[in-house]
């Protein structure tokens, strides 16, 4: 079925394969009149290109981001716009070895099940190249949530046995370390864990998380398009995301009811709560808090040690993953986890303008 | 905004409030032809019914379904399936002292931000009951998914400290256990300690897990409709839950590749993974394997003890909560976390079957 | 396939056969503070209900609304309101004689080649009675439309031969009249020719219009929700309508551009259009300018001439029809269209809020 | 809002302005293994191409279509195709003369109203080019029919006062015609009035009709999704058509119950009609029959002769608009209508397939 568009008011629609000519996107809904550049684009696609550190695969991915539609004298008209990225470096080379084998770990076996055969040129639509359409929309929906005073930010947790030191947590360092990590203690081991991995023919896994800050309390809709509800699908739809927490997540279900409650306390004219256990959600509605989401990834799947596996004619063969793989996804991922965390956001925020007679009367002029 | 609609062909949309006149459900898209009594839904609805144990509310719900549409002589004739509850036992009694309340863990505020006001009997709209709608729909899919071999089984995996013991798992005795354990000795160890927090004023929380058996490889929508992704919406949806894990979930993020990747091999003509850390799902899509679903709850926000709160007119207030509330979630969630793992899962099959050219050429005809 | 939902903020489902135990309506993103009371809703199912004129079936159709769940304290609280209406006076007859038999003009056929088989007692969901739902709901968007400033408006145009004179247009008639039309001398040939039709045991064919006064200029989604492509789908969508037409509608084909086209010119602040021919939407966005919709409805297909078919075992028969029927469709139909007009450009005027950034700024406070 | 995705399983999006870079449209569901090459798809758009001949434009649009997605070694792969075709000779002239005008018969006001303002070069999205898109997708959607045996074909019914001959339909001749009428005798009639309207600066109105031949009973999904209502969205979405009929359409409201309703009879095995006054739906529900659906399309807004009307200054004005403009819209929005049709019938089919337990329980494999 149709399952690449996102959204109900601001939607998107991507689309691409990795070897393809070309990877994309469409958002539609977006509101007019948003100052709107491809360089807006660019500066978020460029963090989730490879680099040139150890820890990034030597590929070179040259995605220039081009706006087709629906921006017009530098402003969006608030009709579709169409962002494409030519796919320049993936050259086609053999893949007679793989066509038909199912790497571990991977979605060869499900897509060959699902569509009777699949594009196996580097993972085709299961590649993490696929999440260029959600990068580029998510650069729209960012910068339209930071004209209306919301800050999303993502950044990497932990890699392997690696863990930031939220005591010292440096925001500056997300955007200037290699691993993501605002905290360039944890970022120095992270790497080197990283590099003795990979010395080792293996891959690493690793957590990241995404705060919403300034979001206004009313976001979300009972009960089946609850905030939480919505940012939990939005991050286990990224590759390779195998858990979601919401606040202080797993570690509620060890708690007692007295440790977990959030009081209220005024501050000003201000409701607000002494804690964040819940982290920015009650009932699946935002409460004025920071949001926090967190996102355990699972290790690259394609390591370089010999793997048993079975081909598509049902025999039993040993494969030996070559060509150019990051020993870890989280710190290309980071990027990804904001910009689905802001779409997801931002069409909430967008469905909230109605909610209340009041709004409309204000809006419409009552009667 | 409508956020009470759930599911694309198989649709439903619950509605109703705690101490409303009753509540209930629409399903729509539900197949025809299948044998469907109020009988089939009962069971469901029994099971998340308060007991009589000292783990559950002494409350007493009579949660008797009426089948009001869509059924003819027995079986669903294609049209909306309406499903209703009525409330009889939610006597309202006098709610001026937290009318204007907001407790700690609740959804009170929120919903005043989002509305303006709120039905504050009993929780309203963001009570348990709401899950009535949610049980008594999730019912029928269970039904018509068994009809296609497949099953679903939600149980109680901890509550607090108190984990059940895999090795000697006992199905046996989710139905028949107050805590919903697959496990007598972990299930009797459990009310101890939540008796222990019961007589503290206290709550607990807790985790649950789902498995859906016998689902064909080939299920899932990519890229924003996969299959973990739905599951991951539809079980955080539910109240009180703070993450949800698919597979090994949170463990994965510390993992090598290697001990990560789920090797291939063939099992007679069946192609089959050694193990099954990846829950049953590769790239969004099932892989014919046992898809695995956790969830952990945080404890009932309502306790007893006093807490400090704010209320509507931005008071500084302590409140101590009276009334009937059960010291723990999970055992009466399970069965709503069965439900919404079987809606998500049929869905997606519905929608599998136009798939592939092949499969419309067969149903219709190919020239 | 789930086709009983309607709408995207302001959503509705609608439930029930003609002769199950009840019908209804779920509204799912009703805006929270709409003061509402059963009465409101009542009083536009009354005007679908069977009258005690010649014209109407003296079948007695006791359709009272009940609020189920959405409504505290008299206001609307943003949660999904469930309406119901028990059927009481559809006494389950011998249905023996027309349960395997495919009446002309009916959905028998169509409805057992989709599903397999149906509920034949009094055409089950394809029955008008089915549109209680539609009323209900459209009650309420009518509440808020006129809340907003927005009139809508629907009427009888003609009956067979006999055709309303705009010239002496009598907007009081139109509730005070058996034909809903707004011309009584219409209404009395309209009467007569009824009445002869019915004693040649034959019905009548008939048409309607709507006009929505008040609309804003702007409202509408090009291009696939363009709001002349809803109102089209809104008004198919009714049974027995097999044309709808837009302002001038079918005139426009034999026209020439000049005398199609309408200027513009200022009346005082406001731009407006000397002429109509576009029925108030240009370009699928609303113009300012009342919007005229027009809809042909076919005879009633129960008529108790008799007439060939054949049964669900395929063999040729006659059969002559018996019962309580409408000589004419369109007389109870006109409040169907007023509803779903309402529903259809309620729904378009809250998406409409988050259109421009502008708009998004004002309402969250812009940086 | 999101107006620019149709669909529901089979699921477009269409983007792009008059003078962008480009215009397109993503298809996503698309069944997997379909054979698909871009000379599948350049077929549909060279009919929407302007020509040669006095009755269209004088502009050369070389609307080469590129598949950027989706199909992998000729076949569709299930995952979404981006189809692209790039302006070319869409030379952006000097606009300061209309930039600001709001022209009679055109969006220009309406597009200003809802979003600010306007991408004035060529109509922007309100430009016929919006189609290629719609077309784009069409084809693979009429491809994809025909090898389910259903076919879809749209012609000119009447062009002003001269409407075909039914007696002497010429299928050959829809497109071997300047008219795309299926009768070469109205076709030459019909050049000679568009001669003349054009000689006096002037456009035509004309009507278009869609026969689906081979369409099974059972498709369409009561009550809001019924196959004539969504043929009416999507119909009725095509820029300048303002009226939509089903079967006889507008007549059926000058009938009587005793002409209008289609009696059946037995065809061999095959339930038939005598008649298709209903244009092969019944209830919502295609009968077997030929579905037919007619659409009345206004003169072409722009005319050379002076204007009056008012700018975005609000002055009164008086234009005459330059440029080169069909005097019909008709004949290239056939294929348009054939493709609308095809998606729209198209998307039932595939919802269908999940329409009965029986069917599932094929599928998947019963208990």
């Amino acid at each position: 079925m149709a399952g690449s568009t996102y959204g109900t008011i601001f939607k998107i629609t991507t689309w691409g394969e990795s070897h393809g000519k070309a990877l994309g996107v469409v958002i539609d809904g977006c509101p007019a009149g948003l100052a709107l550049s491809e360089e807006d684009i660019q500066k978020y696609l460029n963090r989730r290109k490879p680099g040139a550190s150890s820890i990034t695969t030597p590929r070179k991915e040259d995605d220039t981001v081009e706006i087709l539609s629906g921006v017009f004298e530098g402003r969006t008209t608030g009709t579709p716009i169409s962002l494409m990225v030519r796919n320049t470096s993936q050259i086609s080379r053999d893949y007679s070895a793989i066509a038909k084998c199912y790497r571990p770990g991977h979605a060869d076996y499900t897509f060959d099940e699902k569509y009777g055969f699949r594009d196996y040129r580097g993972g085709g639509r299961s590649s993490g190249r696929e999440t260029i359409g959600r990068v580029a929309a998510g650069a729209v929906a960012c910068k339209i949530l930071e004209q209306l005073g919301v800050k999303v930010t993502a950044y990497t947790r932990s890699i392997g046995p690696v863990t930031i030191d939220y005591e010292h947590f440096d925001r500056d360092a997300i955007l200037n370390t290699v691993t993501a990590m605002p905290d360039r203690n944890a970022d120095k081991k992270a790497v080197e864990f990283l590099n003795e991995a990979r010395s080792n023919y293996d891959s690493v896994g690793g957590s990241m998380e995404c705060m919403v800050e300034g979001l206004p309390a009313g976001i979300g809709d009972p009960v089946f398009e609850k905030l939480d509800a919505n940012l939990a699908k939005a991050i286990m739809s990224i590759g390779a995301v195998k858990a979601v927490e919401i606040g202080d997540g797993t570690l509620v279900s060890s708690r007692l009811g007295s440790e977990n409650n959030d009081s209220f306390r005024m501050n000003g004219e201000q409701v607000m709560k002494n804690t964040n256990h819940a982290g920015g959600i009650l009932g699946g509605i935002s409460d004025g808090d920071t949001v926090l989401i967190r996102a355990h990834v699972k290790p690259t799947p394609s390591i370089f040690k010999p793997q048993q596996t079975v081909n598509a004619d049902h025999q039993e063969i040993e494969i030996q993953i070559k060509g150019r793989h990051d020993p870890i996804i989280v710190p290309r991922a980071v990027v990804v986890m904001e910009c689905m965390t802001a779409l997801t956001v931002l069409d909430a925020m967008l469905i909230n303008t109605s909610a209340r007679m009041e709004y409309l009367e204000h809006f419409y002029g009552g009667q």
